[in-house]
């Protein structure tokens, strides 16, 4: 049995996205057991709605209060202990038996309960978000990190190329990433010194499979499997990248609405239009899994419905099969046995 | 006579591109005189190809020397003092009468030689691009710093957001323009230290005008007229648009040509594809002004064809028309003789 905990609240189609995703969840994977975290009978009724579930799968952890975007992370943690997510957290911590949580709610909360109460593998300076989006060629592209650090030493980035690598490697299985540095051009020399210090680190770190630096015009291309950077410009990448192919995909749907003539040549392309609308629809692709946790934290979007939810709860599934942390620390662990390592320190 | 020089060389189809795009800019404005510089028989050979041109209208400035993107911006300043780019830059500074110049060359060695050679606007800390790009509800909207600048503090971000304004009104004659600050979630509390020192220093100067943070997914929604950024991420922003549209635009006219039937059905899009196509192919908009130097400078994409090397020299022209230094330097001279600024110095 794998236990989850669903926090239900926080997202903006809260609490019955969540519910609704959680219970879909249990009848697709009967391994899965669920603590739901929220308001009581809100989630009662979500599951009298959805008609009914499987009680001896599931349980409820009453917590009335939310936390807010507008929240401050630190206020979140010490003032709102009776929020879903911050129940969630607590119990989380103290279950042996519960491997890991998902929310749709306020990330810098999340990330810094994260931190502060779950703890990070040992040797990890920060944990981090890798989102992976679908490329050009049919390939995927992960970026670490993308949220969670504003400010970044070249160390951390460094760590963040690692844990982003690992998490590609054991959890889709490519074998030697091509990580690329996010920067302002693909020359060496590019960037703050912040980023001519990383590209070092990352070239010695590792050799052939760090390609250089990468510009934002070629996330998509295929080019490369993991970005590294900063969460403030990781962000940024991530987010344009989707809004950009939303915008498109609408100003498509407008013109071909726009004229009759379109209309109709549009009926001959249907399922290609299907096919191109699925594969930019990030809310397909489930949340960003937080690396670098000593358990499995998986945020999903802000706006998810209940199918981003499901696939949300799959990636917690999926971590945990792919056996992520013992390999990050593994791995971290020999940095630290390092013999040159020791004899800088 | 508006008399402005072409840096032919630095570009990916330079001489060629840049040469063709002057001469096309001689004919379409009589008012136009040009200074191409760069290796005299290459100039010479590309204008034969063009047909020749009215030798009264312009000269070549002999520079056998380029600058790559790999030089460090100091060094080319320093040792490539043969270099189009840097030839251009000493007559553009030494001749009263000539306004401005236009280069599709190295980006770090033009924004550090424009502002050591060519020097700042009285008052401004540094000179910033703004580039700006089409928004799907067909307005535009601009993006300032795009990357002369990858480290900024607070004061330097509120003077992009004072030049970029004024260019949005005097260039583009939008009169309030609604600024926004590229941050990593739209709610006030939101980034690091320096996104927070920043979106207080703008709210006090623009009052209304300023809307708040902006998230990379809405840059082109049409919400925002100005996008105020540390030159790092607001590169990463505008190249990732950049390439999302293109990579979509590619993989649309992939799938079309995959089938028969989409094929046949794009038949009868043809007109609407090649409007959106055109919409999206940044080429059409020329380059990004460099704002807050004291004579006008136009850098093109490396990748200019001769129609944006063209746009380019219009953007310089509509510069020269517009009067904005004269606007900037009034401006930052107001604030400057503040009273309650004096107070603090």
């Amino acid at each position: 049995m794998i236990k989850l905990i669903m926090d239900t609240m926080g997202g903006d189609h809260s609490p019955q996205a969540n519910v609704e995703g959680a219970l879909l969840a249990l009848e697709k994977y009967p391994e899965l057991y669920m603590i739901l975290s929220g308001d009581q009978a809100a989630i009662e009724k979500c599951i009298a709605e959805h008609g009914g579930a499987d009680s001896s799968r599931y349980e409820i952890l009453h917590a009335p209060d939310v936390i807010s975007g507008e929240e401050k992370p630190t206020d979140a943690i010490r003032l709102k202990r009776e929020s879903s997510m911050m129940k969630a957290i607590k119990l989380l911590r103290e279950s042996d038996d519960i491997t890991g949580m998902i929310s749709t709610g306020a990330t810098g909360a999340l990330v810094a309960a994260a931190t502060v109460r779950i703890g990070r593998i040992r040797g990890l300076s920060r944990p981090a978000f890798c989102p992976v989006l679908p490329t050009m060629d049919g390939r995927i592209v992960g970026v670490c990190d993308s949220g969670a650090n504003v400010d970044c030493t070249p160390e951390q980035l460094l760590q963040f190329s690692i844990i982003g690598s690992l998490y590609l490697q054991n959890y889709f299985g490519i074998e030697h990433p091509r990580i690329a540095l996010l920067n302002i051009g693909t020359e060496t020399e590019k960037g703050d010194a912040l980023h001519k210090e990383v590209f070092k680190l990352l070239a010695a770190e590792h050799g052939a499979d760090f390609v250089g630096n990468m510009e934002g015009r070629d996330l998509l291309t295929g080019k490369y499997d993991l970005v590294v950077s900063d969460g403030f410009s990781g962000n940024i990448l991530v987010k344009t990248t989707e809004g950009t192919a939303l915008e498109m995909l609408k100003m498509l749907k407008r013109d071909i609405y726009s004229k009759g003539i379109y209309k109709f040549g549009a009926l001959f392309m249907k399922s290609m239009f299907k096919k191109e609308k699925d594969l930019m629809n990030y809310q397909n692709y489930g949340g960003s899994v937080l690396l670098g946790t000593e358990k499995i934290i998986v945020k999903g979007h802000g706006s998810s419905g209940s199918t981003s939810v499901l696939r949300c709860i799959e990636q917690a599934l999926k971590m945990e099969k792919s056996n992520l942390n013992a390999k990050i620390s593994e791995y971290i662990s020999g940095m630290h046995n390092d013999p040159a390592d020791k004899e800088d320190n």
